[in-house]
């Protein structure tokens, strides 16, 4: 078992799951879709988790001796190629204009309700409005239904935006392949989607996770390696969309081409979104008298100040990337849920204010209570800054966050946290720190099954480069980083299972560099807790 | 010196500065106009602070020996009679409406810019818009100057606001007294205040401090108490004002009487506003669709969800209460800063965005470089929420904050940090507590010099009544802590010292319950150094 840990963590796919013989017992509880291996052994808080069994039992003692000596899990030997990530130039055929006047562009999905019975279809016509109908319908060929939506645009310093459609179309039938058409004339489109499974506790559904994506060439690999899964369904995607804001003036270009660059996955599957830093686009030194006028008219300085540049939050991305935020109570389209087949998908807004009273603070908690885990076993958070993170980057950002949220996480058993912001891979040991009491000295994460799994999957490519800098050694909530590009995959199985995979970019696209079994926090069998 | 120590803590009136017999030397350095009591001793973490000398360091050794027993310092010994705080009537005299037809009512002032030659003059005319001009001039019988300002009115379900009108008069001398009038035909009235003084570090000013007042028979009683004071002349204000939203619908009528209620100081005295958790006014559950048609119509959850109530944050206070805020480059009216005098005052928002990348925390990361201590030595922070309160109310709700911004208060070495939000007054040690890295375990406040004192005012009176609950032990951080209504005095003297002192309502206005002399975080002398 040494010699096999040794090798593996010198190989290039380095995955925490081991096949084993298999134990008929523990076997006979999973379903027979996924009893294609062996028994599984899951390296959690330091110690295999696995149906107990002399073997295993000895094998994880002596495992456990040698981890003993580290702080904290493991950080992967694997070294990516030193280059640097660069945008990829606006005439790159990925940004391409589709062909046709006035052709609809930028096209993207996202759940339309609570339960998946309606999809947000977004579009952007550059020459004029245009038509906001979206025709559909189950065949291909007879797009009989149409619902009629409508467009917005606005304007930021020297830009101003094309005609951003947004329609609604409601009340569709489950687990079907929907055709729809948007655009007029010689420029009509046409795409497909396959709506979300009726919700319920057993339902399979697989997630794509993709975060802090940008436009570099790297995104291109990451989305691309994305695209090869052919089970993955919807993508959760944890902030920073296109990076337009490390522009001169933001250049809003960037966002168009970030629309059209993505739309080859995005509008056929929906993306859920999660607003990120780079969403915020506050830039109160893009004022208009600053640029032009300041230094001719002498304006003074209070009144120049009084007409601030940038100043209204997430502009671009309220106007391009709708979020159904009112379907589950929410004010705002920062904080929101979803249910999608066996998943009760939150998402959190690391940019709104969080702190008690807010409106932010109220909804999650009046939220978390509603969460019915016989419906939707899964209990899935997403959000832009990690809570658990041990690079240099970003370090303890999510602290002000945690402190606030983090006991009604263990409290309500949250599955798994996703998160991206740190420009690289990580995923955390359950655990805990909420014992705190600023007089009692208990600050240290500690292990706690009542916990959420933190994964940090800020690893999609954009421009600003990879965070290689960890901190030293590997703290001991760290399970498993490494400083690569990538995708993940959350694929759930029935109401206790799911099987949770990471994918580098270098790698081939079925390797899988890091993975991990998820039992669910409310499920969780007799035997998967007797293992511990 | 014991006995003292006891005879003090059995006494109503509990201060901790005690009067010795003078160092001459040290005293050369303190201006003459307060040089009329002793020597000074100030009992700051659980030491004495003076001259060095020996009879007052066996003294302090003495006490240090004592004080070391207990873990924090001192919850005083005095107990309020218990009885309900309720709020005053609406017929009550404090409420009345000015006679006139049409008359300007709940008049109130702020400072309009960074350094005093503005002041924004509010008030409300309630039958028609009327004028929004003010008179003014230093002549209380020929105003010779004229400012135009604006008019604003709001809905708030289902009441409708009077016009609310807001005038900046601009370029007025330093510490000169103005008259102005407001109001047209029958209802003219005029009221005065006295321009704040020319900013500089040796300049003088009294500061009152009130939070969380209210309308209550307390509060009229601590309102009176602070007027009481011949020296006071600003208010810094530390949120929750008219706590309408604790009445149904949040009726704001009871913002009307409150402005009313405060009229007879905040118009000739500036008050300089924090908001607090009873400004958000956030009410979704106030829909006009859910009071009157839900049930009737069968309107469904989804579209009964975007028709929310009130969700717009902090309507009424922004209508009704202006902030300087552009003139510090804030782009919210939540956060900002002035100086007046010798201060430099910072008001942070509780409950607006906070995080890393939020306009709050750009701001403030830029503002507190530009602080010039040779022009305002003090530096003071205004927020609603404490970060150290031991009280079993509002416990930690200040951490999701401190953990953000608190090693930047250490850096720039702010003096105090005054709040509300707890309805019961504390002052802390000068204590800090930066050092958690998540790994290292040092989460305890530790003593620190370069630390502000931070002060809880949250006891101006309000309806919802005292804070009695105190976590046992005192916690060490905690200097002294009781359970009763007041308001407090911040006096500063000179670049180098401050004379702090708590009044409590049950007392005579001259009694100050608690004291304390505040030595620059910046300009401490060698003497006061060397004594610790």
């Amino acid at each position: 078992m040494l010699l096999l840990l040794l090798r593996a963590a010198s190989a290039r796919a380095y995955s925490t799951v081991f096949f084993l013989s298999p134990s008929a017992s523990y076997l006979t509880r999973w379903p027979v879709a996924w009893r294609t291996g062996e028994g599984v052994i899951d390296w959690q808080m330091g110690r295999w988790r696995q149906a107990p069994r002399p073997l295993g039992l000895l094998l994880a003692a002596i495992l456990v001796g040698i981890v003993g000596r580290c702080d904290g899990g493991i950080s992967s030997a694997y070294v990516r190629k030193a280059e640097k990530t660069i945008d990829m130039p606006l005439d790159s055929d990925v940004f391409r204009v589709p062909p046709g006047y006035n052709a609809p562009q930028q096209v993207h999905i996202t759940q339309g309700d609570l339960d998946g019975t309606a999809m947000i279809i977004s579009w952007v016509t550059e020459d004029e409005p245009g038509s906001s109908e979206v025709l559909y319908g189950t065949d291909e060929n007879n797009l009989d239904l149409s619902a009629e939506g409508i467009y917005t645009r606005y304007k930021f310093y020297n830009y101003t935006s094309g005609y951003i459609h947004h329609c609604t179309i409601s009340n569709l039938k489950h687990d079907t392949k929907y055709y729809y058409a948007i655009g007029i004339g010689d420029a009509i489109r046409k795409f497909w989607f396959i709506s979300p499974p009726e919700v319920g506790p057993d339902v399979p559904y697989t997630f794509g996770l993709i975060g802090d994506l940008g436009q570099s060439y790297d995104s291109n690999i990451t989305l691309a390696h994305y695209e090869s899964n052919p089970n993955a369904q919807a993508v959760l995607f944890l902030g920073d969309l296109s990076y337009a804001d490390k522009y001169p003036y933001h250049d809003n270009v960037r966002w168009d081409t970030w629309g059209r660059f993505v739309e080859r996955n995005a509008a056929y599957q929906p993306w859920i979104w999660t607003a990120g830093n780079h969403e915020i686009d506050y830039a109160p030194e893009l004022s208009i008298i600053h640029q032009s006028f300041q230094g001719e008219t002498g304006i003074d300085d209070t009144l120049y100040q009084s007409l601030q540049g940038e100043t209204i939050q997430f502009k671009p991305y309220t106007h391009r990337y709708w979020t159904p935020f009112e379907s589950s109570g929410s004010t705002e389209p920062y904080w929101y849920s979803i249910k999608m087949a066996s998943a009760h998908i939150i998402v959190v807004a690391s940019y709104s204010a969080y702190g008690r009273y807010s409106p932010q603070f109220k909804w999650l908690e009046a939220e978390l209570p509603k969460v019915n885990r016989s419906l939707t076993p899964w209990l899935i958070v997403l959000m832009h800054a990690p809570w658990y993170n041990s690079y240099n980057y970003h370090y303890m950002e999510g602290e002000s966050m945690r402190v606030m949220y983090e006991s009604w996480f263990l409290k309500y058993k949250v599955d798994v946290v996703f998160a991206g912001h740190v420009h690289a891979y990580e995923r955390s040991y359950r655990v805990s720190n909420i014992a705190y009491n600023i007089v009692n000295g208990k600050c240290d994460p500690v292990p706690d099954e009542s916990a959420p799994v933190y994964i940090t999957v800020g690893d999609g490519g954009n421009l600003e480069g990879l965070a290689t800098n960890m901190t030293q050694p590997q703290p001991s909530y760290s399970a498993f980083r490494e400083s690569s590009f990538g995708h993940a995959i959350f694929e759930i199985k029935n109401r206790t299972h799911a099987y949770y995979t990471w994918h580098r970019n270098d790698d081939g696209n079925a390797v899988a560099a890091d993975s991990m079994w998820f039992y669910n926090r409310y499920w969780q069998t007799a035997e998967t807790t007797s293992a511990v």
